[in-house]
């Protein structure tokens, strides 16, 4: 499906119950994805999708994103290693965002400052506390 | 906490590795965040929160979102009975997107199209099938 771009969805209907994957993207061309871990479920992490890494995702079965800092495309672990074998990819009822099932590759994790999840951190009692 | 803002971090050290929530809003004032089954881990919707949104959830330990559609305060479940119970909230390293584990209410659903999660469609074989 190289540069053959998404379809929109004509009625509400086609959006929340058809068949076809018609992104959503916002005003900055993004969607949300959620990256799971495709064994245990955890929330791994949460990044951006532009159409070009949405379909380059699809076609490798890679974990690809757009950084919005950087603004640019990004393979997940194409540096650390730690790239996401995807399992499932799934849209939600008004497709702006996705959630990937994902195998993460290399050391397991997928988190830049070392942990498994980016979601390391809990709200306690008022302040954040690190429970990996 | 009422009408008290969130601090902004310091440091990268400190958004990532302290232990003050320090939200950072986007240019809409909006962070990312992903509700999940406090009991089966699936992830249920993907929503937005101001800072309004958020003490509210901190402080009444049920979810509420900021509707970009609508423009508005939402809480979860007030006119569906949807309610979600809070029973987690944690954050991303970078601070930009949280993760809650829910018990929700009523129906036990969470997708206005009348699915258990919002995301009961599956990418297979270049469209989306149903399988929630």
């Amino acid at each position: 499906m190289e540069n053959v771009p998404f379809p929109a969805a004509g009625t509400q209907r086609e959006l929340e119950r058809g068949d076809a994957l018609a992104p959503r993207f916002d005003a900055d061309g993004l969607i949300c994805a959620v990256a799971a871990h495709a064994g245990s479920g955890e929330v791994l992490m949460v990044a951006w999708m532009n159409a070009e890494a949405l379909r380059l995702t699809l076609e490798t079965g890679y974990a690809h994103y757009f950084s919005r800092s950087r603004q640019a495309l990004w393979k997940k672990g194409e540096t650390s290693g730690q790239l996401q074998q995807v399992q499932e990819l799934r849209v939600d009822c008004d497709q702006d965002a996705v959630v990937l099932k994902v195998i993460p590759q290399g050391d397991g994790g997928a988190c830049h400052v070392g942990f498994r999840s980016c979601f390391y951190r809990v709200w306690e009692d008022g302040r954040l506390v690190e429970r990996p």
